[in-house]
């Protein structure tokens, strides 16, 4: 906004006629440089306007006390609220907490990694994209041994510690519900299965049809993304099937929302007729008429169990390499989207 | 993860028995120093493993390509569009973007000011926190010329650009709207009047009232936060006057929907006996079975338009001081909550 140049070392250092290293020397009090010379340079900097930059200082001591978190998105509930853990944990250890969004792009998420570890982060919190198949650019951060926490949706790397839910327990449950529900034909609008995460809450569902002598259907399995339409969209498809599901669980909130809706235009009543569950509580799943089930992810503590993790790595022998893998434990609220024997609905 | 310390420029010079800024310059290819010279440093920078830091490399060129965003919360629809609308329009020109939440705490509002002025940023786009008043820390981003775009909450200061919706106009549309609804009591669930644009929003309904030759009553004004609590105990307030509200017009949507359920709960029809708007156009405020009226604030253009005149700033002659203010224009989503004349619930 101004065509002022910035007063650096360097100009200090041509005024008094001495070395730039001196002056730098002598700005962080170092005892190698007269207590004369240290207070010449003192004071000419003051004269001159000069603003010691706390990033060069960082430079070299190592430590910016800025930690970065990457996610694919920042206004999905789950992780905001993994984010709020983060920051709960790591403010009162004089940490700031920078936050960038890959919008589920490999790309950006480089670019954003890169970003990150050339503003001298002390530390990287992130869940993958989709699109990350390639690790190179996390290979990176490590071998600039910048400490790494991954959260929710990680890649089995060495050395790096990650804190998760266990998705696989998570859609264990969430069938076994709908089947405690009298439920018999269960329909699965899954996520991504490239990503682990989708993968596992996939193999829950499947292993608790299983695990109660009920049929898989792959035709019931349908592929979704977090978006409504694509709910709505996978209802239409698995009401041409021949075989009508008379439940759908749903790995995400956006989904069961889209599939809530189609099941209304088409006069089908929830929960009597099909039970929905979704997954992640994001807030409005507690707010709609219909209030929806919904598997919470722990996301608050999720965010602060990845910043102890981080804390015990840099407080730790730094000779040590700590690789430390949390897993934890999905938690279901049944609401009247999928509860038959909720007449009420659930406030929780 | 790592005790390896990272070789600087100084064990470069150490090893070399020249001087640290020579290495520099070698470094940085400055033609000042001899091609010999600069090969010799390059080769011994290659056998040492150093790593050029692009950060070093910035506080030369005083550029990071990193731009930073502080807004009060990351997890509203409202800010994380405006970071969207940002992102969209900055990333074409090789611009990462930087995001840090307040949770509208004045104190972490500063640090985190602190902290990307620290980093080097090339430009600081804002939306001040409730509680900023002080505005110091906000001063010295400015007289560290760092370009500055304060957006939807401002505050007065020359030479600071702005991009703002007309607050006042909204309030003014939202009243009309319930009065061309036929309402004639309408209450109004205000934000912190502290805030410019909640007391905008208040004057703007005010003056509605007043131009259609209603009664203003200020008990019909009730002061809440955003927080759907905050909307239910605002209609019990509300209920205890001896006139009556038939309308609402709600500062923000999670008080809306607050209102909505203790209305519900006290059993008056919603929009018949008592209509409601909202504000912010939350996704959640569409979602519903009774999908909310909302006002618009067009967070993608905000957004989009805060680049464009940070980018002007940086691109333009860097002698001016450019100072622009823009304001937009708000759009009322009308749905079924106010809609009396609506019978299918909206869609859009």
């Amino acid at each position: 906004m101004s065509g002022k140049e910035k007063v650096t070392i360097y100009d200090i250092s041509k005024k008094l006629n001495i070395s730039a290293a001196t002056v730098s020397r002598a700005l962080n009090q170092n005892p190698k440089i007269s207590e004369k010379t240290r207070e010449l340079v003192a004071k000419t900097a003051l004269e001159m306007n000069y603003k010691q930059n706390r990033l060069a200082q960082a430079l070299k001591s190592g430590k910016t006390n800025n930690v970065g978190v990457i996610v694919p998105y920042i206004n999905r509930s789950f992780f905001s609220s993994v984010i709020r853990g983060i920051e709960e944990e790591l403010t009162p250890h004089g940490y700031h907490v920078i936050i960038c969004q890959s919008h589920e792009e490999v790309k950006n998420e480089i670019n954003q990694l890169n970003a990150l570890l050339n503003t001298q982060i002390d530390g990287i919190f992130m869940s993958v994209s989709k699109t990350t198949q390639n690790t190179d650019h996390i290979k990176k951060a490590l071998e600039e041994h910048t400490p790494l926490v991954f959260f929710d949706r990680k890649i089995e790397m060495s050395g790096v510690s990650s804190v998760v839910l266990d998705d696989f327990k998570a859609g264990y449950m969430a069938t076994e519900h709908l089947i405690m529900e009298g439920c018999k034909k269960i329909a699965h609008l899954s996520g991504d299965i490239n990503l682990e995460i989708y993968k596992n809450r996939f193999e829950g569902y499947r292993s608790a049809l299983e695990k109660h002598g009920l049929t898989y259907h792959p035709e019931h399995v349908i592929q979704t993304n977090s978006k409504i339409e694509s709910g709505q969209q996978a209802v239409a498809q698995l009401w041409e099937c021949e075989e009508k599901p008379d439940a759908i669980f749903s790995a995400g909130d956006y989904a069961a929302l889209g599939a809530i809706q189609e099941l209304k235009s088409r006069n089908i009543r929830i929960p009597e007729d099909v039970c929905v569950v979704g997954f992640s509580n994001e807030p409005f799943t507690k707010y709609m008429e219909l209030p929806i089930t919904s598997m919470d992810q722990t996301p608050l503590l999720m965010g602060k169990i990845a910043a102890q993790v981080f804390l015990e790595q840099v407080k730790g022998n730094k000779t040590l390499t700590i690789e430390k893998k949390v897993v934890l434990s999905p938690e279901l609220f049944v609401r009247s989207s999928s509860g038959r024997s909720i007449l009420q609905p659930a406030e929780n």
